[in-house]
């Protein structure tokens, strides 16, 4: 074997600890609350949370309660049935594969996550885009779901064999109008799958309330769990054929596999601290969708202070409806094109206050998400990009 | 929503703690090190590894040096390519999806991992069974690949897509001759696929030595890993199709994601805690699998001491090549039948010696795993069952 150098490896830690502050866009809510740290320590080997597996598949697991739990956030989504998936896009690739039988094309927004575009491709479905509204809010026009779905029938003869829409969307942070969507794919009878990864867990969801058929949720993203780990919710008209059990046969050994499901690798890799931080994080995420329109209330703040900054413009819906947002700052960039670290300027400096996760390298536009962080902790965000500007002669007002 | 008992979340800890003697099967090889649970802890929350992800794709990323230790666990397993998968069900699921593309029909041993069913079953591939011995050793009959793949060539007019062997089976822990099997694929020019979950990160393995095409291993049951995180290593030949990156455009966005692996989610769910936990445990791994003879020594010695309890028969090849073990044990079996608890029995009688691990209610046959515990805990386990036995009137020799 050639030599390897293994001290590097040694000591990992990660240099973004609980003293700095973290903005980073996808980051806020999957931080794990104090009691899910207990959690993940106790649950860190590989399959812990299989010391108690009868049935063979991890939903079914009595001790700790993951059975029990599947069927408190079936209800706390207003679904009826629930898998543990490995993240969302694990989720979004069970629901592909299970309508790919039923259709060839699908209609997506055209915000969607890269997942959703990626599951489309590896099981050989067709897209159709929803426009946006382009430049400066970028909105779906769900309204267009109908023109779109009636361009698949024209074409191709069949509706589609789903739609799907993006809740919140990872560029703008926009918070689409599901409901709507709901309404539309209710009226012509094509499956509607939600990708809420940036929506439930942190805000109030409500599927049969939205008209969704498939709800795919984000563990790591959004409920504060250690992951990966996604939820794959949907109804008892589609959980049959959704969570198919296997069917295969071993032709010589006469092996068969009837309680595993198909889609979902027999039974999904989530067991061991995933599944075990979901849980743990449960109580605190069924408590803080509640103080939702609080968060709000600070983002709002936030893009206020920080629009105060020359050039600094909040693109995606006014007001903010989410905490993930982005801003165009021309201002930063033309400092950025005089400095010699060049882009990684504003990354610098940041760092230097002990502030994360904006991307290095970005000054043309910044993406940021205040999720949890208290109106102190963003008092300093705010500041640190005002103290910046100055420094680099761009104006405050 | 319906009102929902949050206190079962509470407090969630693991029963089994270090306390335990832990003999759980598919446990053993995936306790964490204490350098790698400091790691976990670290490294904890959702998507900690992507502080400063720049390329989009996990094993890119190069503070944490994912980067640096794909290229070294490629370099560890004499392999080209390496990706990390969630667990090594997802990458069966890659791998059977590019090969599905070649062919219809797969080889696999008739002691397959379930996975390897579902894998098959998931992508439409047929499958044929290569037997095995039957009792006691229930050995695979390596030479039988041959007339399988002969027999797949007549009844279809073409080659399988690919054969597949698991290195160490998950029933009675038989190690498979995979050289043998490389020489016979290696002969007909046909891919080679290793399942080595239960070999590699415990027992030296040398993919290229072995004629391996494809590798897989799992983090958490033989890495020292928090999962579920698994590795696909394969060779520069395949790595190209079974890593293609995607192809797909937004038809009206012009979107692409021309970065992202197609048939590993695009940027495979193994960031935070699996692959942090992975990599810190790959010191430890690197050094633990030099001292495979010890292990296996250890696993000889408590097979003979458990045999001194009347009618404990291992079985399985003999001697054992691998610490996973599985015995029928019809005197325990006896005794359960007259037993007020049945089959639990015995699981309540380890219990309270704090031995954790044999399947809750099986009396019939019985796994047990001595991977990495000490000459004194399993002294402490034989001790353990020879004396359940005498309080039963089983005769100990």
């Amino acid at each position: 074997m050639t030599k390897i150098n293994l001290d590097r490896y040694r000591g990992l830690r990660r240099v973004v600890d609980d003293t700095w502050i973290n903005i980073h866009p996808i980051q806020r809510g999957g931080v794990l609350p104090p009691e899910s740290r207990e959690a993940l320590i106790s649950f860190g080997d590989g399959y812990s949370t299989c010391d108690l597996c009868i049935e063979g598949r991890v939903d079914l697991v009595k001790t700790p309660p993951i059975l029990d739990f599947a069927g408190d956030v079936a209800k706390f989504l207003n679904m009826d049935e629930v898998r543990f998936t490995p993240g969302a896009r694990g989720a979004k690739q069970a629901v592909f594969k299970s309508i790919a039988e039923s259709g060839d094309t699908i209609v997506i927004d055209s915000l969607a996550h890269y997942t959703t575009y990626i599951a489309a491709e590896v099981n050989g479905l067709k897209i159709v885009e929803v426009p946006h509204g382009g430049y400066p809010e970028f909105r779906i026009k769900t309204e267009d779901y109908v023109a779109k779905i009636e361009e698949v029938r024209r074409k191709t003869g069949e509706l589609p064999a789903a739609v799907l829409l993006t809740h919140v969307d990872y560029r703008y942070g926009n918070l689409a109008d599901a409901a709507d969507v709901g309404k539309i794919a209710g009226e012509y009878g094509v499956p509607y799958v939600l990708n809420a990864a940036y929506s439930a867990g942190v805000m109030p969801v409500d599927g049969k309330k939205l008209g969704v058929d498939f709800l795919i949720c984000s563990g790591h993203k959004s409920w504060g769990a250690s992951g990966p780990v996604g939820i794959l919710a949907t109804t008892y008209e589609f959980s049959g054929k959704t969570f198919r059990t296997s069917a295969i046969k071993g032709p010589w050994s006469g092996r068969a596999f009837l309680k595993k499901d198909v889609y979902l690798f027999g039974c999904p890799p989530v067991f061991g601290a995933p599944v075990a931080t979901l849980m743990a994080s449960f109580p605190h995420v069924v408590e803080r969708v509640k103080h939702w329109d609080e968060e709000v209330e600070k983002i709002r703040w936030l893009v206020n202070e920080l629009e105060r900054i020359k050039d600094f413009h909040q693109l995606g819906e006014r007001p903010r409806q989410h905490t993930l947002v982005t801003f165009e700052t021309p201002s930063f960039h033309k400092v950025a094109k005089k400095h010699s670290r060049k882009g990684f300027f504003l990354y610098e400096e940041l760092k230097k206050k002990k502030i994360a996760g904006v991307h290095a390298g970005m000054t043309k536009m910044i993406k940021l998400n205040s999720y949890g962080l208290t109106k102190e902790q963003l008092q300093k965000v705010a500041d640190a990009f005002q103290d910046i500007a100055r420094a680099y002669e761009v104006e405050v007002e």
